[in-house]
């Protein structure tokens, strides 16, 4: 804990004087009592300890795919210009922005008029002038502009830091939660996209999932099967029913289509196009390029040469062609992808694609094509945890506290854990003398794997009793052999 | 990145469906131009891959010390109430808070009257309900009061984020910076001290600085100087001159004293009592005992248990037990520490110390003593960086990049790295096809240790050339041999 705040006048210049803020001047005035009982703002979670061990896990292990791709990390404030962050996110998207009131007297600079008229949103921009950041990936763009001349291109960042957005918060919707995005820019070679495959493959199977599809498509192939469907200038309603295709089936996409005048047999010849599942990716690629238009075509010949460069390496064998798949169509320009868990109720856990140009909204005149992925971290919690997969061995916990009887035994164990951690074992002495009993209750509560228990016996032979609390068996040892034991 | 916002009504239906905001609502829309170059709100900072990959090495670090020592991980939303962050850090800290707009029609809840008068603070009040955490002690206090029939006690937590402050932005001192604290409650054991003690030492010999003190002094030893220096009732003043000693030196202080009215023969023996240099600790605190007054015995007996405990083990070596410490006092009840490195114009780098009641500021009733440290990451950064102890060798990052001269050699290359990364290495292939220089250039603007560069004669023989760009050389390894040459 930091050091509490001094509040008189030459307190506070002993206090400027010690240090910066950054290490002492941040506690608590203990004068002030709150006697409500606190609570959080809604829509934001605490991660206690149980949690946090297994989101570290989750993100350590995806951050060392990310290393083990070359790419590279990236932090932003969370604090940007609202210049920076508005207008990118559609019109309700700037609603949706937390702003952060202007410091001092804000007043002063407010817009009188609007604040005469009651006109919010422009009073808000006159005592405003800082938000939330929203996402992740206009802080990287906004990132890249100003660090253009510096980057070696390609640029591959990868960024895992919260955003925040005002929604209405509701299960599984928060207004604080964390992304994790991995991006490659300044380049439009396919390999990146077959290396975005593979990731994705060596994340989940690193977590432990067995039963996962990498769902990719390409913007082209949807732009020539709406063409084909007759949906021309009705894109995007053509590809809201399309997405809809798992769960209402193809007689009612079918029904939504007609209510939007896309009918007719070329729609239902389409439809059929998507449903059917061919034995194999390349065979339909051969066929759709005889069909396709330019676009199409154009679909077509990338996915085929991610298919070829992925080969029979690893993440191949995942990767499933998904007419029906359809992502933020506005954005994306070629690939697409999308990752579901089997036997999961969580939705896609990951998703990405190919864009053309990172950096137009800040007006950078290069054209920065790129391919990004962003791994949705709270579902991949709620599937690992559905699946079992964060076991009941907590490697990232305390292993073992060593219980005592008296001050003897405890100065006794004080010099064990010393020892167990110079091992790097994670472990505890209970730091007061108590009944063994309120030891074992709290090595219970806290669900540590193993206790030790150091008796007078126990030093003086050397030899201490090892107790399994998930299973209950216990064994005795000699001091040497307890690290590599529990470790 | 994560896909585009759709913005016409079918496609956000469409958008809404697919899934929540989690992962795919978050992006750009490519209409707005920005054509004035995008800034940093003033105070923030970015981490780009160079300093993130060695802060990375720093936290990852820190964190194995905490979780060697069973400390438990916490984190908590950066928005908290203002109600609970209001009146905990005096009043000048209340106006350093960031506070954030209410969302929606703001307002309609605003303060007519003190609108109309101008009173900012009370209209701030009334469209502003939540603030961005301030440093990690009071949301862990609110934790902790949250949960305190979940959590086994003693609690140990570490924290590890940012935090904001509305301060004027200087040299070293910004408006968001991590702060980086453990914390041990519902203990009085003087076992957590002398951890404490090891925490700091393992922490800083992991990160390879030798020369470092860790200060130790008491809050009682603190307050018996005091009374015996004739400064009952202006304690405050006393240690906001002693702790000048190190800058000013004994006449300085002495001189400061007398203005402040603390003079005499008591004020001059005790200003020699703490100048003096013992040769060891534990005859100055026999010296003491016997010149204390009851708080000053009790300091005594503290340190003295802190002194037995470490013994011999790591870390009883780099304490010093410093008469002139004085940190944050009106919070700190027992031991206090303060860590500096020898050579390096930082300041200090670690600070902490023990307190009475953590949740009194939230109304608790149960009195929760603990014991606290803080690392100063940026100062921390900055002393390692002077040092050079985060070397050339960057083993956070790209080990290897592989060049390669047209399609088949490209292909070839992205085999090769396919299996180095099996093997744990973080390599990259150049995704396009392009002049060998243009490859190289690119691993030197990234200050990549090895290329790997494949040609035709490579491909046939299965030997590679792997260069060190550091120090120019270059060998021939067969594939087998490259994962262990540059692992």
């Amino acid at each position: 804990m930091a050091p509490a705040k001094i509040t008189n006048q030459a307190e506070r210049a002993f206090n400027d004087q010690l240090s910066t803020p950054q290490i002492p001047s941040n506690s608590l005035v203990l004068m002030a009592f709150f006697m409500e009982k606190p609570t959080l703002p809604k829509g934001t979670r605490d991660f206690g300890p149980v949690q946090m061990n297994r989101r570290l896990k989750l993100l350590d292990t995806i951050r060392s795919v990310f290393r083990t791709y070359g790419f590279q990390p990236l932090e932003t404030p969370a604090m940007e210009n609202l210049s920076t962050l508005t207008g990118k996110y559609g019109e309700e998207g700037d609603q949706l922005l937390f702003r952060i009131l202007n410091s001092g007297d804000f007043l002063k600079d407010a817009n009188q008029e609007a604040l005469t008229n009651g006109d919010f949103k422009k009073v808000s921009a006159s005592i405003s002038e800082k938000g939330l950041r929203y996402d992740l990936t206009v802080p990287f763009a906004r990132y890249v502009v100003m660090n253009q001349h510096e980057l070696a291109m390609p640029f591959r960042r990868y960024q895992i830091q919260p955003v925040w957005r005002a929604d209405r918060p509701q299960k599984g919707r928060y207004r604080e939660f964390y992304q994790c995005d991995a991006d490659a820019v300044g380049t439009d070679s396919l390999i990146c996209e077959a290396e975005i495959v593979q990731m994705i493959h060596l994340a989940f199977t690193k977590l432990g999932v067995k039963d996962f599809k990498i769902r990719i498509n390409h913007r082209g192939i949807l732009s020539a099967l709406a063409a084909m469907a007759g949906a021309e200038g009705k894109e995007g309603q053509f590809f809201v029913a399309l997405d809809k295709l798992d769960k209402i089936g193809t007689e009612k996409v079918l029904g939504e289509l007609a209510e939007r005048g896309i009918s007719g047999p070329q729609t239902q010849k389409v439809m059929e196009l998507i449903i059917a599942k061919p034995g194999n990716a390349v065979d339909l690629f051969n066929k759709l390029q005889e069909i396709f238009n330019d676009e199409g075509k154009r679909g077509i010949n990338d996915l085929k040469e991610v298919y070829r460069l992925l080969g029979d390496h690893a993440g191949s064998g995942s990767l499933v062609f998904d007419l029906s798949l359809a992502r933020g169509l506005s954005y994306y320009t070629g690939c697409i992808f999308e990752v579901t868990i089997s036997n999961v109720a969580v939705g896609s856990v990951c998703g990405g694609g190919r864009y053309d140009n990172l950096t137009m909204a800040f007006g950078s005149k290069e054209k920065l094509s790129g391919v990004g992925i962003s791994f949705g971290i709270d579902r991949i919690y709620d599937a690992l945890e559905e699946l079992g997969l964060f076991g009941t061995d907590d490697h990232y916990g305390t292993r073992v506290l060593i219980c005592h009887f008296d001050e003897r035994t405890r100065d006794f164990a004080f010099g064990l854990v010393t020892q167990l951690r110079s091992a790097g074992i994670a472990c505890e002495v209970y730091p007061d003398v108590a009944k063994l009993k309120k030891q074992l209750d709290y090595a219970n509560r806290r669900g540590l794997p193993f206790v030790l228990i150091v008796g007078e016996e126990e030093m003086t032979s050397g030899k201490l009793t090892l107790k399994d609390l998930r299973s209950g068996t216990q064994q005795t040892l000699p001091v040497e052999l307890i690290a590599q034991t529990i470790g």
